[in-house]
């Protein structure tokens, strides 16, 4: 893991740019032994700093955890595929004609879970000083990578996933998954109906897990569910 | 408003019985003066001092709420009408012949809520010093006359629900509820279909609505959502 910045802002919270195997990072921690780490990951089309994705790192280091995102295969930093380009062209074409592209958007998000599982357990490998108190929060492309990821990764003790439906992957994942588990549903996500959702937080094996949903569309999660995240994962 | 004992525990709650216009209740204090004041209404068969409502007086004083519970309408203390014995032999006598009592359930509910709201309304009208915080909490039969009540009743500024379907007259009840609702559901919950949940939820017209469904059945609402809706109502 090669460092490439430092900062420190006033409320004490340093960021740190990486390179990781080739996978462009930030690290996020708190002006003190951070009480865990969480493992952020961003949604399809956004990248390592999106505005959420910094909102959500800021929420968690003032909560005292470190937190680490990636740019996901194809995204922010990185070299985008052929591959990822067709799978781009041709989900904006199917939506702008107002067609369904839930069945290529599962088809690239699996993809995506391939290419990026690997390299968040290396991610995990070399950040191990972090603590053995390493959390989840990933929706949308954030949980079609994460849900297999958590299932695969026995260092992750509690997960945030959510604004994802079912598919056969996915659930055969999530039944693999013990640990806590919050699931995000938006009421009115055009892109996920609330019956897939429903169907993919019923698949999960965690004996504890909580589904809340909330109006509005996909992009539309409340600030209250922001900050209770927050606390699931620091709890 | 008519006190008949007075108690302080160890912690400082203190705790009075009292009967109101023929309607015996208990009012909770915390130690210091109270942040706001929760309606706490028990479900079906239960009373003000069952141990659910118990637990929930204590962590809300605990939270600095005062807390207010009264036996509902043929429950308690309280004297049993013959229509209360008629619908308590049928919805038992149903059950236990596995048949489906929620017609008769919903049909009990109503006749509930027009007995209580009234009682509740004018014990809020006797405890006026305890704030403009008011919020309410109560699921199943508790839902069943609360959803109305908070309809009717502009001092309440937030509710916790659930554990119960949509019927008509709720639906048209929580169309008329705009402060802050949390809802609860029980995924396994054999008195209470799902989509019947999902289905009341989406009729509050409350801006600020979360749907917090959990595993398990209808009496097994997790420790961590009971801690969650003394947060939401403190809040």
């Amino acid at each position: 893991m090669r460092f490439t910045s430092h900062t420190t802002s006033a409320d004490g919270i340093t960021e740190r740019d990486f390179v990781h195997d080739g996978v462009p990072g930030v690290l996020w921690t708190p002006g003190h032994d951070p009480a865990g780490l969480v493992l952020s990951a961003h949604g399809g089309g956004r990248h390592k700093r999106a505005p959420g994705i910094l909102a959500r790192a800021h929420r968690c280091a003032a909560a005292g955890l470190a937190v680490v995102a990636l740019d996901a295969p194809g995204h922010g930093d990185r070299v985008r595929t052929a591959e990822d380009e067709r799978f781009a062209i041709e989900i904006r074409s199917r939506m702008a004609a107002g067609q369904d592209a839930g069945a290529l958007v599962a088809e690239y998000n699996a993809l995506q879970a391939s290419r990026a599982i690997p390299e968040w357990r290396s991610v995990l490998d070399a950040l191990p000083a972090l603590g053995d108190r390493v959390g989840f929060w990933g929706v949308s492309m954030g949980s079609a990578l994460g849900i297999p990821l958590v299932a695969a990764e026995p260092r992750v003790r509690a997960a945030v996933f959510g604004l994802i439906g079912a598919t056969g992957p996915l659930v055969r994942a999530a039944a693999a998954i013990t640990v806590p588990v919050r699931f995000l549903l938006q009421c009115d996500d055009r892109l996920v109906a609330r019956d897939a959702g429903l169907a993919l937080f019923d698949a999960f094996a965690a004996p504890r897990k909580s589904l809340h949903a909330n109006p509005g569309g996909h992009g539309d999660v409340p600030e209250h569910e922001l900050a209770g995240a927050v606390t699931f994962l620091a709890g």
